[in-house]
């Protein structure tokens, strides 16, 4: 069974195909520049050189349009016919309260995903622009929608509620709602395989490392807590994001700076985080190596980092109440270990020892890892999560009738 | 020794006069409506009815030398004359990253206070109008100036650092200050003498609760982290503020609503927090009465601040390794035992275990009672603080010789 998960954001597709009874991809890509001309694919099959073309995209359906022959291109794709796609799922960033699974496709999805705007105005809109134009070329087959949101439906009005004026929730839907749903999900699900216990069972804290992290904790399998918020800018520090900061900052610094709210919001978003701290943007793995040098700036931005994602790990840890295990669901990258180290420290009367041998070598992409000392009561794992393969799991859960994770 | 403290705000002064020999309050009162027409004192000596007085205040000056002549009132006043009083402590709100500890007032204080002006513009300007006018009427005596950031200034950089743009932090001072100082200070060193300890052993998280709420993560004796941050708006839930939420909430907000930084600034400090989400604006002991009644929106307040707090606990316990003791260094009132009793509920396996009887006990104003069961590695301490008996305890050190505190 193929199924093709479509990720659409401002301007570009991420696309992976998966072979889902073998679990394997058989076609990963991009195309970039959607609507602002000059557009192409980018396509990798593993074992090949990878494919490109430009090819002119003015709108999502005719990028979808451009993957679909991508796929099948008669030298380059793995396919040979679209007909082939068994199912495609959708990457959508927002659910509202209305969502609290993975739901086929249909009409009343399409409607109840666009009266989510306000709140992703940036990603809303091509979400269902790529989505409309999936289920006109691929009419015949099931659209599934996955949602960020929605394994965070669970948490508690104290936990989702914010102590602002209420009217803002009841009119604007200001509360905390939570990302990268699909990977915590994920990530307390394997946990729990790997505690050899049922996911009911577990209280967790996961931690989704990548240009946005997110931490949640997880209690008895559902998410009670989680750190990003009404928007992905909130909780720990991110590449370019600041995280929570004093809420006196945004009316001090926009009248010292003269900045007006979309300025600030532009500034906190992708002008902040490490790269506000360094100066520098730079991938993560040359960040972290940078700060694994002694680079000044780097480091200091690298002790923030795990400074924050301490105080997260040991709030979540006290919330969910009896902790047994802290799963690393992504950020198994190169040089991660030093972020894992530095957050775990001194955890030791909270029940968490690291080895740090099995930290440090634990960098691969393939692979779960406990990292934690055989004698801590408190697991901790590395689990490298792609997010494109949560959502797949989604899809094949759907449709073989079970119940989806997130 | 007769030890008067003034807390000088915008438009009314606070004040206390101990006679610090006997640690005992002599009078405490407010003048109120300064600069605003219809101004009047009222003081309350122990033992005696209040007395009050309408007198007009066009300024600082005048309504301290109110303050003076009321105590030295032939017929009300604690005092015969003003010569009685030995020294002023003055409360600062803000001592920017010069001031570490409290200090004796002269120009060059005055000169640097004045330059903290843009970090603290509602504060500083009635806390000089009020130094400058007690100077001028008692210019013999020494005048200290006791600073809300002062305690906090051991925090690292990784702590006290925003993840922003850095020359935010170069060109404004945008960093994390933490207030309460003085308070959280007294709190570590009376929880270190609880404990039998010297202060730089103990390991501690205390807890201000008040209007304003902040909590401080202290390590051997020194504050390492504090909720609090370049405002006093950000951490843990208050009762009119909003402490931290998304930062994407203020751009959005002002958005739909159309405010100014002003505007929003003015709803997130006094009409959010408790009163966000209740709607209505009450004491703090109605208000967790209301909460123990089952009121449903007053219990969703409760258990949001209970919530909060357990996670800053939580986060600063792990961020000072190995904790001793968690200090409720104010907050003894009347109620505010299920407030301690929600925000440490499940903490028994990070050794925080409370004896449920003495914590529903605990709400005397004067006494310092440990409330964690016997067998509780965490120990768990109530310690009523009376903010100016912390004022008055850094100006006796200061004249005695001895270092101060905070």
């Amino acid at each position: 069974m193929n199924i093709l998960i479509l990720n659409c954001r401002g301007f570009s597709i991420h696309f992976q195909l998966f072979d889902w009874s073998r679990r394997t991809v058989l076609a990963r890509g991009d195309v970039d520049r959607i609507e602002l001309g000059d557009s192409s694919i980018l396509m990798e099959v593993p074992g090949r050189e990878p494919y490109g073309l430009d090819s002119d995209c003015p709108d999502f359906r005719s990028a979808v349009a451009l993957i679909l022959r991508t796929l099948t291109h008669p030298l380059e794709g793995p396919l040979e016919r679209v007909e082939q796609i068994a199912a495609v799922g959708h990457r959508v960033v927002h659910g509202g309260e209305r969502f609290t699974c993975s739901v086929p496709v249909d009409e009343a999805v399409i409607e109840a995903v666009r009266g989510f705007e306000d709140l992703a105005p940036l990603h809303i809109p091509p979400n269902l622009a790529g989505l409309e134009g999936a289920l006109a070329h691929l009419p015949a087959i099931p659209h599934v929608a996955v949602f960020d949101t929605a394994f965070h439906q669970t948490m508690p009005p104290h936990a989702y509620l914010y102590p602002l004026p209420y009217e803002w929730y009841e009119t604007y839907g200001v509360r905390r709602y939570g990302f990268h749903g699909a990977s915590h999900c994920y990530a307390a699900w394997r946990g729990a395989a790997l505690l050899g216990r049922d996911p009911d069972g577990c209280n967790l804290v996961t931690v989704h490392i990548g240009n946005g992290t997110s931490l949640c904790a997880v209690k008895e399998g559902r998410s009670i807590d989680t750190s990003m918020g009404l928007t992905p800018l909130e909780g720990t520090m991110m590449g370019t994001r600041c995280g929570s900061i004093d809420p006196g900052i945004p009316p001090f610094i926009m009248q010292e700076e003269n900045l007006s709210p979309r300025d600030l919001d532009r500034i906190l978003n992708q002008r902040s985080g490490v790269v506000g701290i360094t100066g520098v943007r730079r991938e993560r793995p040359a960040y972290l190596a940078r700060a694994a040098e002694g680079d000044e700036r780097s480091l200091l931005a690298l002790e923030m980092e795990a400074f924050r994602l301490r105080k997260h790990i040991g709030g979540y840890a006290v919330a969910v109440g009896r902790l047994d295990a802290v799963v690393f669901g992504s950020g198994s990258g190169e040089g991660e270990w030093l972020v894992r180290e530095k957050s775990l420290a001194g955890m030791e009367q909270f029940g968490i020892r690291l080895d740090r041998e099995r930290n440090r070598a634990a960098c691969s992409r393939d692979r779960e890892e406990r990292i934690s000392a055989a004698d801590s009561p408190v697991a901790v794992f590395v689990i490298p999560t792609e997010e494109e393969m949560v959502y797949a799991e989604e899809v094949a859960a759907l449709l073989n009738g079970g119940a989806p994770k997130a």
